[in-house]
């Protein structure tokens, strides 16, 4: 299979967050994730790289004022 | 390897525009995606979709004016 994991990037440290993502959704600000388990997430980030032969995807938290 | 193929959508019809993408980065309304070849391409637009399962990056052209 070839999901992706999902990472948060705070503070130069990478923090999985989903595992196994197969859709990511970007809208409004918010990423919505379901994984091939049927696990949903959704937060306030955007995506700052994807790295697909890793199996990674890479985002940061969006604040309310940048 | 599990890299995923990139498409523009337009008007519901989505065309290929770059095969076995693995890094792909967002950023200042641009997307600069290279692929396990090497092959880099840059273009404006937004991610509207993953489905990695499916091997798919569904991608929208950035508008100058929305």
């Amino acid at each position: 299979m070839c999901e992706a994991n999902a990472y948060l990037r705070r503070n130069g440290k990478d923090q999985l967050i989903l595992e196994a993502v197969d859709k990511l959704i970007p809208q409004a600000g918010q990423i919505s994730m379901i994984n091939i388990f049927g696990q949903q997430k959704t937060l306030k980030a955007r995506i700052i790289e994807l790295a697909l032969v890793d199996h990674k995807i890479i985002l940061e938290e969006l604040q309310e004022e940048l």
